[in-house]
């Protein structure tokens, strides 16, 4: 564990979540389990016991810095790459892991999205130690969750072979990643007990994940090379702007697990805790831990009266709301928005929001 | 029509309207139609070519005189009786009554909500004509509505006689009114063609409407005459503090039309203009004239965006409001409160209200 970095990409909007979450206030900034802490720093502290706080790396929008600042005070300058526009996913990792190498050569990342929900913290740490223990062989490793329910709303990774590494003892190879499949599908990877759900975590020596990115993308891996050079030399403000804006927006999936997973350098650490990525209200009003009113999940200071009704309520006005005889309703409730539909809807709040953006509301979203 | 002076009595909460109808911004107040006029200027531009605009009276709560004067700009002192207190609506029509006989003792008023909805001015003035013909035969009259559906929201009246008047070739007795009654009675008087639904419009001499009250509360009666004196002496600043809170609150329907039709002295004018006395959200979905988008029937500037919802938003803010998958629901956005409910719920609202009242949230009721 002693080479272990943890790495929180903190990026992507939610459209899902709107008008919760936003362009300028994304998910990861939210408090959406009633936890009293947000996303990011519910992840922080889940990283935190496993490598050390001066051990996480956290890459965000230049726009979020502040608020990352403000929710993560104990984050030092060193810890924090700013990028200046959304890039996906494999800009964003691959540039931490190459500052982190260059900095330490044999670094193993741990890459965690900041907007992810885990519900066992010593599961997820267990998961993390046995997934170190595999990198530390040289492998790409992801840890994949037994799916509790046929999900649509999440790609599968097929098991392979048993791997015998120290330490792991649940280490399997990855046959492949599929993307999220369609219902009948996905009940059948479950019945199969051979798929497990991709979480999106990546446990990786970073050197051997940049060498996969080399192969796959080699614009890409020069470029990324390149900056993290300058930002450990201190120049980073100057190459950043310069380079920062030519990238290729690529997810990792495809980058480097895929590839690695074909050339057989993927492994997966089964887990069983509670994840979920919170894609949607629906998912919130299943998570909330706190403020439940009858039938109804309360987010916020919502000052609620409701006769009977059943869903998620999230406000942050002050203003009293009263509900009477909805079932599963979503409100969302805005200083300059509202959104009201119901949990079975849940999924088209994105489809709203492409709408909004093309009608000329884009200062709401 | 030369001795007809119209009295509009402008009181009433709305409760079921809550949060759009308020003690300080009660239903009349409002445009419920979409009309661009509030139900109380559509009152007065109704009543106006009937006994022209120096003959209206408006009685209504001193709290609401500087909203009802900026309203009805025409509106002279003389025309405006103000309750200090809601005393229900024998106070309110019997002292208009009393004041107008005073001043001009054959004067034959007509008393119609401020918060009603009526369809067709023309049909209206032609009832309000043959009604005043009756009248003018010493007999308290009312404007029967021929039913269109079973209500059991709505009082009937059973039509009784014929009877034989100059210029009313409609009017006929009134065998007795009756209260709102369950379904099955409903369906059996609509079917019966024998019953039409009370609207609460009185036309009568005023000194007859008096002289019945007189027999059936003669101390209310004494203290209205009382009290009318004073205002035309012009000390009714003095005497409405002492009398006005010592009145008893009793309907009109009580102290004067049920008596007079057991004495066979009330008639009634059928009459089959649409009319609606508007009382909860799914009343207004239904009126709705202007602003449809698809299913949504939208009152005020509502900035809504929906993706196939039914149902009526009605809104007091600016937030963009965004619906999706609801199925004939009731949005009513304001500054201060958010009422969300379905068209099924929509008579269950004033049981909110009380709610709120006796939950501490006073402030917005």
């Amino acid at each position: 564990m002693a080479r272990f970095h943890s790495v929180i990409p903190a990026g992507g909007i939610g459209s899902r979540l709107w008008p919760l979450s936003r362009a300028n206030a994304p998910k990861f900034l939210h408090d959406l389990t009633g936890s009293g802490h947000t996303l990011l720093q519910d992840t922080w502290d889940r990283l935190r016991p496993l490598a050390g706080e001066g051990r996480i790396m956290v890459v965000t929008g230049e726009a979020h810095s502040e608020a990352v600042l403000e929710q993560l005070p104990q984050l030092r300058e060193s810890q924090l790459v700013l990028e200046p526009s959304p890039k996906d996913s494999t800009a964003a990792i691959a540039l931490a892991a190459a500052v982190l190498m260059i900095r330490e050569p044999d670094v193993i990342i741990g890459s965690f999205a900041a907007d992810h929900v885990i519900t066992s913290n010593t599961a997820f740490a267990a998961a993390v130690r046995e997934a170190v223990a595999v990198a530390a062989t040289n492998r790409i490793v992801t840890i994949g969750i037994e799916p509790t329910e046929p999900s649509v709303g999440f790609g599968y990774i097929k098991i392979g072979s048993e791997l015998e590494v120290d330490h792991a003892p649940s280490a399997r190879g990855v046959d492949r990643f599929v993307e999220k499949p369609k219902i009948e599908i996905a009940k059948q990877y479950v019945a199969s007990g051979e798929y497990l759900w991709n979480a999106g975590m990546f446990i990786a020596p970073a050197a051997l994940l940049l060498e996969i990115l080399a192969e796959s993308e080699p614009d890409l891996h020069s470029q990324i090379l390149a900056l993290a050079k300058a930002i450990v030399d201190g120049s980073g403000d100057v190459a950043m702007p310069k380079i920062w804006p030519t990238l290729k927006k690529i997810a990792i999936d495809y980058s480097v697990a895929e590839p690695a997973a074909e050339a057989g350098r993927v492994a997966v650490v089964p887990a069983s805790f509670g994840w979920h990525d919170v894609g949607d209200f629906a998912a919130i009003a299943e998570l909330q831990s706190a403020g439940h009113k009858g039938g109804l999940s309360v987010l916020g200071e919502a000052n609620v009266v409701s006769d009977s009704s059943s869903g998620i309520l999230v406000s942050e006005t002050n203003r009293l709301i009263a509900l009477i005889g909805l079932e599963d309703v979503i409100v969302v409730d805005t200083q300059d928005a509202l959104l009201i539909t119901t949990k079975a809807h849940a999924q088209q709040v994105k489809n709203m929001v492409d709408k909004l953006k093309s009608t000329g509301h884009g200062d709401v979203l």
